[in-house]
C-alpha cells in the first residue's frame, strides 16, 4: 500500500518508478504498473535498487532487512534510502509493539548494515494516502526527516516539497528515527480513537 | 519544577494543595508554600497523600515508585492519582532513552502496584509552563489523557479544563500511557531541533 501510493504520486509528477518485489511478476506490482503507464515498471528488489537513483524502503518493519540484502549491498551502495517502514510487531495481538526501540531504532540498524547508503528516515508518522497528498487535511500538519548526510536529507526534502509538503522538520542524525519511530504508539491509539488514519501531528509554538 | 507550576495552578484555582517531600521542612517546598500564601502548605510525601483528594505525582520518572511508597498506600487507596511523570532515564547521557516502553509504561507499573489507586496519566506530554498555561501558544494543541477509572478520568478533564484546556483527547486504559510516554524521545529532539520547550502536540484531521 505504501509503495504503492509513493509510486503512483512519483509517477504523476514525471519520474520513472520500478516497483520492487520478492519476485519478478509480482500480482500487485503488475497491477500497479497497468495503471501507471509508461513510467511505470516493476521487478525484484535486486532489479528496482539497480534502477532507481533514489530508492524507497516501503516494506513492513520485520522484513526491510531481508528485502534489503535481496535488493543488494551492490545495486544500493552510494544511493539515498528513504526509510518509510516502522518497527511494528503484530506478533504478540493488538496494539502492536516495536521490534526495536528507545536505545536504537530500525532507521539505525538499516544505515548500520549498509554503510554505503544515505538513509533518510522520512513519512513513517502517517498513512500513505496523506503521505502524498498532505493537501487531504485542512492543516497539512508537520512531517519529520532524520538521517547522517546533510546532501541527502536536502535532495528528499526537495522531493517532498513537490509531494506538497511545507512544514518539514529536519530532527537530525539518524538516531533521530528512534523519536519518530516510537510516535507510532501514540499514532496507533489515536486511530482508533478518532476512528480513521486521516490525522497526522502538528507541532504548534 | 513541574510540581511548584502545578501547585501554583492549583492554588491560583482556589484549591488547598500541600506540596509533599522526601522530608518535611524541604527548602523548595517552603519557599514554595511562603510565595502561595495561605491555601498552600507543605509536609512529606506522606503528609501531602493523606491530605490530597487528588494525589499528583510531578516526580522523576526514575524516583516515582519511591516516591509513592513513602506517600504510602493507606494514604493513596481509592484516590485520583494525576501521574504526570515520564520514565526518562539520562544515566547513558543524552538524549535520554526511556526506562520502561514498548510493552510496559510508568503509567502501567504504577497502576499495577497501586491497584487501589485510580491512575489518571496525563499533561506528561509537554513543559510545565505549558501543562498550565496553555494559552501560552497561538494554538494550544492537544493533550492526552489514559487510565482505567472512567469517572476518575473525567474529574481530571474537569480540573484540566479549569487549567485552560480544551482539547482533551482520551486515548483509553492506562496502556495508553504507552504511547503517551513514548512520545518523549520526539519531543526531546524537538526542543533541541526548536531551541525552546514551548511547543505541543496538535492532533490535525
Amino acid at each position: 500500500m505504501v509503495g504503492d501510493s509513493i509510486g503512483t504520486k512519483l509517477v504523476s509528477l514525471g519520474h520513472k518508478v520500478m516497483m520492487g518485489s520478492r519476485t519478478a511478476g509480482n500480482e500487485k506490482a503488475l497491477a500497479w504498473t497497468s495503471r501507471n503507464g509508461a513510467l511505470a515498471s516493476n521487478g525484484t528488489f535486486a532489479d528496482a535498487a539497480a534502477f532507481g537513483e533514489i530508492i524507497f524502503n516501503c516494506t513492513s518493519g520485520h522484513a526491510s532487512l531481508e528485502a534489503l540484502q535481496l535488493a543488494g549491498r551492490e545495486n544500493l551502495q552510494g544511493k539515498i534510502l528513504v526509510d518509510v517502514a516502522n518497527p511494528l510487531d503484530f506478533s504478540k495481538g493488538m496494539p502492536p509493539s516495536l521490534s526495536v526501540c528507545n536505545t536504537d531504532s530500525l532507521g539505525e540498524v538499516i544505515q548500520r548494515q549498509f554503510t554505503d547508503v544515505k538513509v533518510v528516515k522520512a513519512l513513517n508518522t502517517l498513512s500513505c494516502q496523506l503521505m502524498v497528498n498532505p493537501g487531504l487535511l485542512k492543516d497539512s500538519g508537520n512531517i519529520f526527516i532524520c538521517g547522517n548526510d546533510a546532501a541527502a536529507k536536502a535532495e528528499v526534502e526537495s522531493l517532498l516539497r513537490t509531494f506538497g509538503w511545507e512544514k518539514i522538520i529536519d530532527l537530525g542524525d539518524i538516531t533521530a528515527a528512534r523519536g519518530t519511530e516510537q510516535i507510532l504508539p501514540i499514532w496507533v491509539r489515536l486511530m482508533g480513537k478518532l476512528g480513521t488514519p486521516m490525522f497526522n501531528f502538528s507541532i504548534v509554538q
